[in-house]
């Protein structure tokens, strides 16, 4: 569909990992060929330097710099529907934000991911972990003035949690954000769809965070990394669906709803920077 | 250095594994900019379809057509110094056959792998585990034939190879290949360095067969294919060397000789390939 505007989006301070700005570039390099515009959004490449805790959130001014010129594009071009190649979960902030205007009452989100992306800044400085929060016009003031039209509380559904800490859930069950776990979905996708037709929505943006799957069948995730310390990830929920499950949800939502938005997000290609960075200590190869 | 050709060189069938095609791709993709010409050898990409075995190798004619390919750019271009970016180990029968030529008693050669390359037909059909045999002189007629001028034995040695099959041990003994281990290696690159000084060669062409690596530091190896059973590789060597050590390795050896080859292959990117195939799969992006 023409009327598709995908945005390689490689923004990385919000996870506060120099890695996710490698990962949006080789995911859109994987991605099949584009039917309409691609657009990416300039985000300055890792430096190495430490970012900012600017307000209690990490690198504050570059992620809201980010989100303006996304939103700015989007508004200019006015596309029906947006595809986002992330970059931190936070690149969602302007897209979700620039469909939810668009489609108003009329939009459903799928946030499919194994963390429910709600905390303020008392919890964590990072800002891909805040984003839903923010597009249900809940948090950091600057941010939130990024939504102008929140979502619905009972027009976000999870899919993939399963566990998180008592502040969010605490949080989750104040907003009444639904969720089906990966076990409600193992046998196919009925509570998602069930949720789909009590809204009546006809457009749907999903969310998908890469680290909603099983770390053991894609090892380019947060909780792969092949440095880590032992016991490094424990208490941290890691993904438990299948590839295949999430491309069946997400196949039978489109086939009930018109998906306008899908952002695939956290990709973290540890072995494509190890490479990288071998390659470039390598005689013949490192003459540049 | 200008006359440094780079090839980028996606063969797959001397493995007979569709996924080193795509590897070359990505391989290219994250290596630094050449300073010098690049070309990429037309290789047909896997279509799904079974590879004949042709006289006892798999997909032979393709394999040699691929290796005349890229002698016949080679010696058109005549470049002092070849990089190759594969595809299987394979790849190397031509650019180190040229090279062979071109430096003659003058050209010692480096062989960076946990396997010795040294099969023949009646042990494998795949040709990428001969081809060093090949430029031995030894093995498939219409391969040695590719070679007019094959390896000394003693100009040769191993490094990272450490374990190999009964048959592949008296091969190595027969010609006199010398080897250092990753414990040979671990302290300092001094056995490969007094083997060059012995050999006095002013040259030297280096194989950097990525399964040398320890598949934890690389999950993009043949031993760490997320789908493999349980004991799958039994009985296989698998890589034992760090990134650091042959990035030590290879820097040592630079300062003593001129790197006139470098070839990196057998890098096989599972999570690239996953990642690939799921995004074909989902709303918006499967438009093409």
């Amino acid at each position: 569909m023409a009327d598709t505007l995908r945005l390689i989006f490689p923004q990385w301070q919000g996870g506060g990992l120099p890695l996710y700005h490698l990962g949006a570039q080789v995911l859109a390099w994987l991605a099949p060929e584009a039917t309409g515009p691609v657009l990416k959004i300039d985000v300055p490449p890792p430096s190495g330097a430490d970012l900012p805790i600017e307000g209690g959130i990490r690198a504050r001014r570059a992620v809201l710099a980010q989100a303006d010129a996304a939103m700015a594009a989007l508004r200019q071009r006015q596309p029906a529907r947006v595809v986002v190649l992330g970059g931190d979960c936070g690149v969602d902030l302007a897209p979700f934000a620039y469909l939810s205007e668009r489609y108003g009452d009329d939009l459903a989100v799928l946030w499919i991911d194994a963390h429910p992306d709600i905390m303020d800044r008392t919890q964590t400085p990072n800002a891909h972990a805040m984003v839903l929060a923010q597009l249900l016009g809940e948090g950091d003031t600057e941010f939130v003035a990024r939504v102008p039209r929140p979502l619905a509380p009972e027009r976000v559904m999870y899919a993939g949690l399963y566990d998180m800490s008592p502040v969010e859930r605490a949080t989750l069950d104040r907003l009444g954000l639904g969720m089906a776990t990966p076990d409600d979905l193992r046998a196919g996708s009925g509570k998602v769809l069930d949720w789909l037709t009590t809204m009546g929505a006809k457009h749907v943006a999903i969310h998908f965070d890469l680290d909603v799957l099983d770390p053991a069948q894609l090892r380019s995730l947060y909780f792969s990394r092949p440095d880590a310390a032992p016991g490094a990830f424990d208490g941290i929920p890691q993904g438990r669906m299948g590839i295949a499950e999430v491309v069946r949800l997400v196949t039978d939502v489109a086939a009930e709803a018109q998906v306008v938005g899908l952002s695939i997000t956290e990709f973290l290609p540890w072995d494509a920077a190890t490479i990288r960075d071998m390659l470039r200590k390598l005689p013949l190869l490192n003459e540049g």
